[in-house]
């Protein structure tokens, strides 16, 4: 089918579900490059808009995320990713996932998860400096 | 907290999600007013960018989604929408969810999902024509 990767400049938006919990992890980008690797390897690869390049996510920190199926939303602009992540969590800053924050109503922010890992050392390995998986 | 509107002309992908069974509903997008509103007034409203407008979801059907809480990720550029779905499901097709096919490695799209509802019947009151709740 045809995926509408033209309204948003070659790229839909993708989110991804832990399969078992059915949690909202994060959300990233794919182009259809993007997806065509994350169809055939399994795991997850986006294309991060501020890298302007292509993004195994994991490739960091060992974070991967072990694609259970693809789904594709009515207008085909939007995908959904059921992923089992692997390690403690998804999120760079040592969340299992990235809507780790609730925002209230005057547009504040509060922490509503524990961290499950140090970001510090989940990227240290691989960097210097602390790689931020940028979308 | 700001939210990064900017990444995307003014806008930011929102995730909706069932807040009792965790399936993820569809995605659409807010802008800032859309958000103000949506926090407000308890239902989701988004900015159709097809129709360049505010679009309150079942503004049509009278499927409505009643916010349970909204959730902004690491990098404040997506959020998380949790939300009791009014009705038999969000989809203009008839779905309970807009993400009722699965695509295969080969780009072929399947139907996973029973349809919940007619999207005629849900539609005609509002709408001669059936009106697509476009994103």
């Amino acid at each position: 089918m045809e995926i509408a990767f033209e309204k948003l400049g070659g790229l839909v938006p993708a989110i991804v579900q832990d399969e078992a919990s059915g949690e909202v992890l994060m959300l990233g980008f794919m182009n259809t490059e993007s997806l065509e690797l994350t169809q055939r390897n399994g795991e997850v690869v986006f294309f991060s808009r501020s890298r302007n390049k292509l993004w195994k996510k994991g490739e960091s920190s060992g974070h991967v995320l072990k694609v259970h199926d693809v789904r594709i939303d009515c207008d085909a602009d939007a995908l959904l990713i059921r992923a089992t992540p692997v390690g403690p969590g998804v999120c760079h800053e040592g969340y299992r996932s990235c809507f780790f924050r609730s925002l209230n109503r005057g547009g504040a922010a509060q922490v509503i998860a524990e961290r499950t890992f140090s970001p510090d050392s989940a990227y240290a390995a691989a960097n210097p400096q602390p790689a931020k998986d940028s979308k």
